[in-house]
């Protein structure tokens, strides 16, 4: 078992010389696996029922020849244009019915039957001729699903919509009963009458709005699974997509994709214009692992070695930013690192992304770095297959919720779900103490410290368990917003946070989110933005006063002592410094342990293997580092401790014996 | 006679457990009037044709028996689901021809004789069943019509506005002359060939815009009148609708409107990022009672207990504010003070709407301050019928001319037609001298002030009577941009600001906009931002001049003396401090009362009863004020005087003799 | 021969009383050309094939009675509202494939057959009727083609670009190459299959976009052919039309359309929240001057008195800009200055753009000062004619370039191709030295100092001849991002700047835009914002370095020595002083003229006549300026010299002998 190295190959671009050049470097990197064939639809394919493998034979053979492996995509993000030119009626609608043009990627409906059946026609023929080839190691259905054609609002997608209500809710009825239609009188008698939420301006149900999310999340992954069940036809070889997974709401709900993949893959870029892009990525890697059946490992299928082309400003990374970032992802899980792509196109809309060999050929800094993560990786061959340590604090992530937040007219329209999950995340990431990221439903009883930011949306059985937490001497962490409306949207009457007044002994009753230039101090000095609300104490004690505002005096922070646990309340957006001691003292109470004691920036994880432990530590500061860890690094196969000093910049992997795990952990 | 006081009631949403809840708190919170049936067209008329009245005769009865008058809606806001689907042409167009998608309010073309059809039959039936009912108190007609469909660009709309043109112009010809259509070759030769100004982004023919303003502001208000006609046919209870109208350019021109209602309502929301929403809310008061002939009580038909759903950063409002906004509206004219929404949705696009009992319910402060309200209203009953005092200074307002100084290509595209109105509104306010806001042709002869700010586009009357005002002695005030065209639009020859250039004694040829950074001193230090021009006196005296750019050393406000009149002209967008120093001279120089003399903050209003009157005083600051009133104050049935203390954020309405007026009025 | 002086003239829009008013006062002014016509296909063509040239018969007499001459345009930039309702098929469609509504300018397809045969008939009918009449001095086709219809995106506009894509690459595998359809899967199989770039918001295939913008710019050049070709066969008269060219990429390639008119004609506006806009007209002036073939003389078609009305806030024009901006377009090759126009419009779409007669009418100030400057021109008749003196210094432009380098997932969207040229004209218009902006084809050989900014598309021999030129001991400039791409858009490998590379002895393989906050410091002090990139010098010096970001310490500006020439590469967008530096050194090193030695703020150019040469001094700064100086000033007749003082604001243009050219230079 190896860890995974490669990219995107996509050889339809170049002539066979460069191909020869092409594996040649990739021995020279040490990739052993590409995605192949992610736009080639056109050229298998080459025009309705003809197909023409020939090419694809032979880039196969050549890679198999160098010992290559194949990540094998069915070309379904890029239908070719004689399919668009036959059949317009695939291409989406959005909102205000403008038909997307051809020409991007992704350009079809999901519900569409046409392109279903085209689909799984080209899919099955690929896993036909290649399904039980020695080269092929992984299926890569389509490509970054929902990348353009989440949701689509054409008339098809008006029929399936019914039929998914249909099956959700049995009547029409019950349908006008969950979205409350009596208000501004939408009441519908028969199925007939509903549709999707069209327009892109206006305000619709919010019950409509969120089921409407729903069945897109739901009719992308049909359109995934159709593709996974003909490959599964002809081929044993593992089948997966490229999910897009970040701290805030997906574009779909990949954790309800996760379970039906045999292994949970990401892309994952950073912003450039982001300061904390490095916690971001940990954040996303965290995600994945929570998204992953028993924490196995997951893989990082896309990334970059510097500027993407999308972005506004598309910067190169700084001098050793390749290696932090993917062996961050290694860390927190990824069984490998892939990047897009192998050799930077010079045509086409993304010739201005980098690649591992970028325009500038093998005598760039790129091609340096890339050469050396692939010799890091090898030298952590031993770490595949390994576990990340089971961590014991956990945030409650739901895409559902976080949807629901950010549309409509809500109290604060400008909110954004992954800001309050990023700021929570980001203190525990500074004091090397690691957080899983699950959705609602997950078994929360291995968790010591449960934290449920802005989660607006639950249902009953949830926040059942939620509040079962402090009860068994956990803690429980609620951030305002959280527990106001049930599954359809309704708001939960009585006082705010509805699901959760009870377990936090305090009630709200009225919002007040701030103006963009107003703040509200707090008694710890922070000073608060954005969001405040006028909290009541029936039994709890007050963390945390606001100072400032017709609220001054009252409660901003909460704790209720439940037995041997706590259920605390953060009725404001807090800013970062409270926060940092809110963490401390969670931190204390729970007696979490710390991966290492460091200072902030130094990035600490452990994986841990059968017979031994993989301590990463990654060093985000331009100073070195010294922490307290002892064994071999594997990257520069020297042994270090039990000081071990990472140097500005830099990486170690240590390997330690497992029983030693304890030695190296601080405490808070 | 009483004041009203209550809100929306959207039954419809809730069980009848619910419903003999509500009626119960109404009776405590003291209740009396509350709007029905404004979204339950669905549920009255169940599919085409069929009517069902069984829930509405229910809950009509239940009100009645409780002592709960009822407001009427026609529900021709929410046209049902079945009428969309069977006749979507009636959604209206939007100027790129985007058709609106059905589940928003007012859905439909203002011009449509199918909609037309269906909403009158569904009035017809109301009105046949409830107009005699003993509960109704007054008929609503539709709900805040012009919200969502003030203009539609369609084809009917197209042909509506050509038999519009044809009354206004008599031929086609006559057309080409108004709009100057020569300019850019767009002569018509026929009526087909004019079409509404579609296209959201071009310039259209400034008379063409101005016209298919006044056009759609007609369209919609021949659909309320043809729902009021067949009311009427049925009923002998008042009709209305509710207006939107604040200090701004409306939506459609309601005080065209106002004659053809029997009471005119407003529904008025703070803006919660307006920290001068108080004035706001006076100022749009203050235009309610020009609207109403012989400055008749109004009615406040919506305002919120708290954050309205649709801004940004819906606040809750602060302790107390409730109670100063309720009573400021009736202070200016309001005989009562109504919500939306009785009880708070927990579902539909307004589930996070504010209401008279919150999600909290009965424990929450929100609803401990409408019961406070609600008491009172009940003080405060004998006030109804009364009128507020004459006002001796009037400003002139015309959505017309804010149409047209906010569209096209105007030498400043970022000027709003409501800032400079506020402005000077706020200077008077503060000094608590009451200010008129009425048509141009309403009779001015009662007023010593007239203040015309940026009117640009005025008919040779108007001007005539508005250059009567310093010939009889009274003070004129015109600002920038005023009087620059005629009601075509066309611009007035011989120097700006045309029309008034003879009574004012000044012109100026030259426009000088501030860019978005700029800005230019005046002679009293004054900081100018936005607006100046180079004007040159005829005839007239420099009260402030430019100091700094290429005009320093012209005239920024000029004032030429007519008998014992005067006759202003302000060049600039003066700051503040400016218009103050204005304000303190004009009212000095017109011997202006103020109602009550107090520091800014401290609003002061007085309405006079067949036996009394009646003295609003409203703390708006943070800290007590004191003034001179002695009388009974009915709210806490306390006598006070002759020097009386209004708590700081605290109200009092002081009942005094009609003949002791005088006594408490101030000079300036 | 005379200078031109008048403006574009609308009569349709005025009573023939009105008429005379004008040609009496056009006579006071001096004005003696008038572009006629303009906005006329509705009066002339009143119905379909039906004309009436009555009234134009009338003007036409009026003015040559008068001594005016006439500028007559066909009207075809205003097809009559008739037409449009006949045929709405030619109005233009965007990228949505939203159909723009009549009402505008230039509401037509370029490729329409249907526009073309209407366009065609009226201007031959013109064409006949005034072909050989005395006072058409001059014809002018439609108006500012491409300001509204540049680009069309419908069906009729598809199918030309697929004739116009087989003209120019064969056959479809020759278009799939070009532009790389492999990647993202979007080969073509047919011309059938090929779209325009439709869709605003997505990112085309790059090959796609620049061959529609060509494309579009050719289409739009062939209407205009058209209508040149059918006045030809009546009149003898020139035939030209108003380009609209400033110092960015435009709307058309204007350069390209340059060769098919008899005089190059332009209409220019200043941007009134520009401070340097007296600079960009200069820039505008040289860019015009380096597409007349020769230097030969051009013509400014249209300016502004003051403010136009289609900016956000049209300000006034200060005293003197008048005169300052007309000469300053004189003194930079326009034989004349031409105005929009002679009287203010009351009505239409820009009643409120400022006139050569303001709506204040012969009283204002904008009078006065263009019947000075009418005195100005007619002083200067002697100048008509004469050629600005050869620059020295040339600048490469190219809107392919321009087009390409703002559109589309470029490393930096934000990027304008406009604005390094700017930087770069002004550093030395601020010294007074001269600057010719040329295309990349034009012959070079006789500019010392050649700079190329941005210039990120060039073919092989265009990259050839500009590496010829330190060869020959000339300097080239090149600034970052030039070279990246060939004339397809494929980026050149082996590193950036692709086709600078070998000249410049340097290379780079990453670029590091910056963030919207972010700063970087140079060596020289200097603070860079947008963009730096990492450098690698093979064979250079280094001039400036930078000293911060991952970047510090390596190279920001280098020269490479090439014999007796000089190969300078800048990577980063200079800060001004930067440049002004790097200006001086190239200055001293070139040993480039300066026109005269005089601090930054006057203007100084020099026509050279058959008998004489001619000064231009401009003096843009608060305070009077002196300069070494000797001759005749033509604008108060007065001797001047050897010491000339130009007062404030003001404008001397002094006649000197040809010979004495070098005497009045100064040397940097």
């Amino acid at each position: 078992m190896s860890l995974v190295f490669g990219g995107d190959y996509n050889p339809e671009q170049w002539t066979r010389d460069t191909w020869l050049d092409d594996v040649r470097l990739m021995r020279e990197a040490g990739v052993n696996l590409v995605t192949l064939g992610v736009f080639s639809w056109g050229l298998v394919e080459t025009s309705d029922g003809v197909f023409d493998f020939g090419w694809l034979d032979d880039i196969v053979e050549l890679l198999h020849e160098n010992g290559v492996g194949i990540n094998l995509a069915t070309p379904t993000a890029a239908p070719p244009s004689w399919l668009h030119t036959a059949h317009p009626e695939i291409l989406p609608f959005d909102a205000d019915l403008y038909q997307q043009p051809p020409g991007g990627r992704n350009a079809w409906c999901p519900s569409s039957p046409v392109f279903r059946s085209y689909a799984v026609r080209v899919a099955g023929r690929l896993a036909m001729r290649y399904g039980q080839h020695p080269a092929v190691k992984l299926w890569h259905v389509g490509n970054e699903l929902g990348g353009g054609n989440a949701r689509c609002y054409c008339d098809v997608s008006a029929d399936a919509f019914r039929r998914w209500l249909a099956e959700r809710h049995g009547t029409v009825e019950a349908v006008n009963q969950a979205w409350g239609t009596a208000f501004w009188g939408h009441r519908f008698n028969d199925w007939s009458e509903i549709l999707p939420p069209r327009g892109k301006h206006g305000a619709p149900n919010p019950g409509l709005f969120i089921d409407y999310e729903r069945y897109s999340s739901d009719a992308l992954m049909r359109a995934y699974l159709a593709e996974r069940e003909v490959i599964q036809r002809f081929s044993d070889v593992p089948v997966t997509t490229n999910f897009m997974v970040g701290p805030g709401a997906q574009v779909v709900d990949y954790s309800r994709w996760a379970p039906h993949t045999d292994l949970v893959a990401n892309d994952h870029y950073t912003l450039v214009d982001d300061p904390d892009r490095a916690i971001e990525l940990a954040c996303a890697g965290d995600r994945m692992r929570g998204m992953s059946a028993g924490r196995r490992p997951w893989l990082l299928m896309e990334h970059s070695t510097g500027g993407p082309s999308w972005q506004q400003r598309n910067r190169a990374k700084d001098p050793g930013e390749i290696a932090r970032n993917a062996l961050a992802h290694v860390a927190r899980g990824s069984d490998g690192a892939m990047f897009f792509q192998w050799r930077a196109s010079t045509a086409g809309a993304e010739q201005f992304h980098s690649a591992m060999l970028p325009h500038a050929g093998t005598r760039s800094r790129v091609w340096r770095e890339v050469v050396e993560l692939g010799g890091h990786l090898k030298a952590l061959d031993e770490v595949a297959g390994s576990r990340v340590e089971p961590a014991r604090a956990a945030m409650v992530v739901d895409d559902e919720a976080g949807w629901y937040l950010q549309h409509g007219l809500k109290p604060h329209r400008g909110l954004r779900y992954g800001r309050e999950l990023r700021a929570w995340h980001k203190a525990l990431w500074q004091r090397q103490v690691l957080l899983d990221l699950v959705r609602p439903d997950a078994d929360l009883s291995g968790y010591d410290l449960v934290l449920v930011p802005t989660l607006i949306m639950v249902d009953d059985a949830v926040a059942s368990r939620l509040a079962a937490v402090p009860q068994r001497g956990g803690t429980l962490v609620v951030t305002y917003l959280s527990g106001i409306c049930d599954p359809t949207g309704r708001v939960r009457t009585g006082g705010y946070p509805g699901a959760f007044r009870d377990v936090l002994g305090v009630w709200a009753d009225e919002f007040y989110p701030l103006q963009t230039e107003e703040s509200v101090s707090l008694s710890d000095g922070g000073v608060v933005r954005d969001w405040t609300e006028r909290v009541v104490v029936d039994d709890a004690d007050v963390v945390l006063s606001y100072t400032s505002s017709s609220l001054a005096g009252g409660p901003a922070v909460t704790r209720r002592a439940v037995g041997a646990g706590a259920a605390w309340y953060v009725s404001a957006q807090l800013p970062g410094s409270s926060i940092e001691a809110v963490a401390d003292r969670l931190i204390a109470e729970t007696e979490l342990a710390r991966t290492v004691v460091a200072p902030a920036g130094l990035e600490a994880v452990r994986r841990i293997g059968d017979d031994a432990a993989y301590l990463f530590l990654i060093n985000h500061r331009d100073e070195p580092v010294e922490v307290e860890a002892a064994g071999l690094d594997l990257l520069t196969d020297e042994k270090v401790g039990p000081a071990t000093q990472i140097p500005a910049g830099g990486v170690r992997v240590v390997r330690t014996p497992r029983e030693t795990e304890a030695s190296t952990s601080g405490r808070a």
